[in-house]
């Protein structure tokens, strides 16, 4: 009797837990439902309100009617409205930027966007201590090369390090192009070229990795496009570190100051850290220009016919592209930058004035 | 006058948008909270209903005073409540498995889960067409490489074309290790070993990008090792794409037949294309064993000291482990389903007897 009744218990809690599951079930489906609702009115609105400050700044700039003074207060307002739009809770239902075809070649079509902002924080937090590991490495690997080449191998590498430290900045490369597109579906406005030229450093590694280094005739001549390079990766490996404590600090402060002002941030980064751009500016333009040294020297041995593999032609190609495209981009950046400095200096001694 | 009136009604338009602003940014956080806040009560019932489930099916199980067939009765319905809970809208809220190294080491703490389960099975559609497409090349550039060896290049194949298709295969083979790593999250229950196939599949492309294939003193024994890998990858490619068409046809069957009873598309899937699993097995038997003796070939010439470099030792050894790791699983997978077919055997013919 015992038993049937131990029976009886257990088949009705069994018949409880499917009909509770099934109430569940009811209750996602209804609630995905519902904010998928919710989040598309809010998407809609966010949509109407960015392009309402699109137009009226266009026709506050082009309105000749309006009195200077006061055009530049109205354009300063909205760019407060759009600031509380792109820096606040709503940036993540505005459209983002769409997934990048080398996203989706390696990912497939899933949503990296995150939903909040402060996980979009984290994302780039998290990238910018990734590249501050890596820096590490990246000074270190090729700097051992170099020393391990004249104290052991007597200027000769055997192929099986080169290629591991080959093999490391393809993985390394991959994975930078990776999280950038990532960041810049999360509404980072990271310049493209930097990414491309993640997708030309990968390119250039894969390439190096079918490069015979063990030569045949004369070892240390034919290594010396590699000694190059290495040399350069040092060198550039330094200049990560910098640059990386440099953004970081850019970062902190736009945390810290909250999603409120975003131009005031922009102006006390400028502020607080000119002293570290003075000095990574001069490095980072010596880089380079070594750069394009080292792509130079590779076409060179190619023509004059000391080592004329195709890799060889095709690594001193995208040396020199990189090289180009990276002094292009720097200043670039530089004339935005001063552009903004004069504005906002202008604006503050106005305000003096007034 | 015309003027300070188009003035001020700019002026009124500009705070209007600058307040919208906020109100939307007020609008969109509290979704956000509310939205979190609802999600997290779902989460919680879904964790308490799963774990009731396997507790009371573990108690059904043991207790040995309950009638065998009420017993298996329970099992059923328990079954029922977890297929409710696992396939359907509900399934999004229960706790993922933790995403892996490999995509954390790649794309950094970023959410690749889907929370819509139609969503999901995309992305297992996504996956199974990029399977689907990249078969044919798989197929197609290897048997290419191999027509070619003996029409044009007389038995002695360039680096170049070699080296291009063993780059592809490594970007081939990333790509499917994320996107495998990625339905793993989402709740597909792929097996771990043929994620880690994978992996050993990068490396050896990885490694075999290194190896030296204009070979000095005579090229078409160097080659050996390269060609029977051709001939390997053509044999490959074909059962991919039978292997594909055989995984599709699942797929649609359990998105035709809906979320409701998972256990009953398993069955009409294992009848419904058996005729093409008993095609698929030998071929995929066959080629393991293929695997196995590249593999040992590779590590004879090693020793024997045809071609000692590194490379050949390394790739003979990865090749063995890949087929003998293939082998257990597809072994395992067998037994798994017939374990699964003779248990509804049996409770169907009960069902007649009753």
């Amino acid at each position: 009797m015992g038993d049937q009744q131990q029976e009886l218990r257990i088949e009705e809690e069994v018949a409880k837990l499917v009909e509770e599951s099934k109430e569940l079930q009811d209750k996602a489906a209804s609630l995905i439902l519902k904010s998928s609702k919710e989040e598309q009115i809010i998407k809609q609105r966010a949509v109407s309100i960015d392009s309402a400050i699109r137009k009226l700044r266009s026709s506050v700039v082009s309105d000749g009617h309006i009195d200077p003074k006061l055009a530049e207060k109205l354009e300063d307002e909205l760019n407060r409205a759009k600031c509380i739009l792109v820096d606040g809770d709503a940036s993540s239902f505005l459209p983002g930027k769409a997934e990048s075809g080398f996203l989706r070649m390696f990912l497939g079509p899933i949503n990296v966007r995150a939903t909040r902002k402060d996980v979009q924080l984290k994302v780039k937090e998290e990238y910018n201590s990734y590249k501050d590991r890596t820096a590490w490495m990246f000074l270190l690997f090729p700097s051992i090369l170099l020393v391990l080449r004249v104290w052991i191998w007597n200027g000769c590498m055997p192929a099986f390090p080169v290629q591991l430290y080959q093999a490391w900045l393809l993985f390394l490369y991959t994975g930078l192009a990776l999280r950038e597109n990532i960041l810049r579906v999360n509404g980072s406005d990271i310049r493209p070229w930097w990414i491309y030229h993640h997708y030309c450093a990968m390119l250039m590694a894969l390439v190096s990795l079918t490069w015979e280094i063990r030569g045949q005739p004369d070892c240390s001549q034919k290594q010396k496009g590699v000694q190059l390079f290495l040399i350069w990766a040092t060198m550039q490996g330094f200049a990560m570190l910098l640059q990386n404590r440099y953004q970081r600090q850019r970062l902190y402060t736009r945390i810290a100051l909250g999603k409120a002002k975003r131009m005031d941030v922009v102006w006390g980064e400028t502020s607080g850290v000119r002293g570290q751009l003075q000095l990574l500016l001069p490095i980072l333009f010596i880089l380079q220009g070594f750069e394009a040294y080292v792509g130079l020297l590779l076409l060179r041995t190619a023509f004059v016919g000391v080592a004329s593999e195709w890799q060889v032609v095709f690594s001193g190609f995208l040396l020199l592209l990189m090289a180009v495209g990276n002094f292009a981009n720097t200043v670039q950046t530089l004339v935005v930058k001063s552009r903004f400095k004069a504005k906002m200096k202008r604006s503050k001694s106005k305000q003096q004035l007034d």
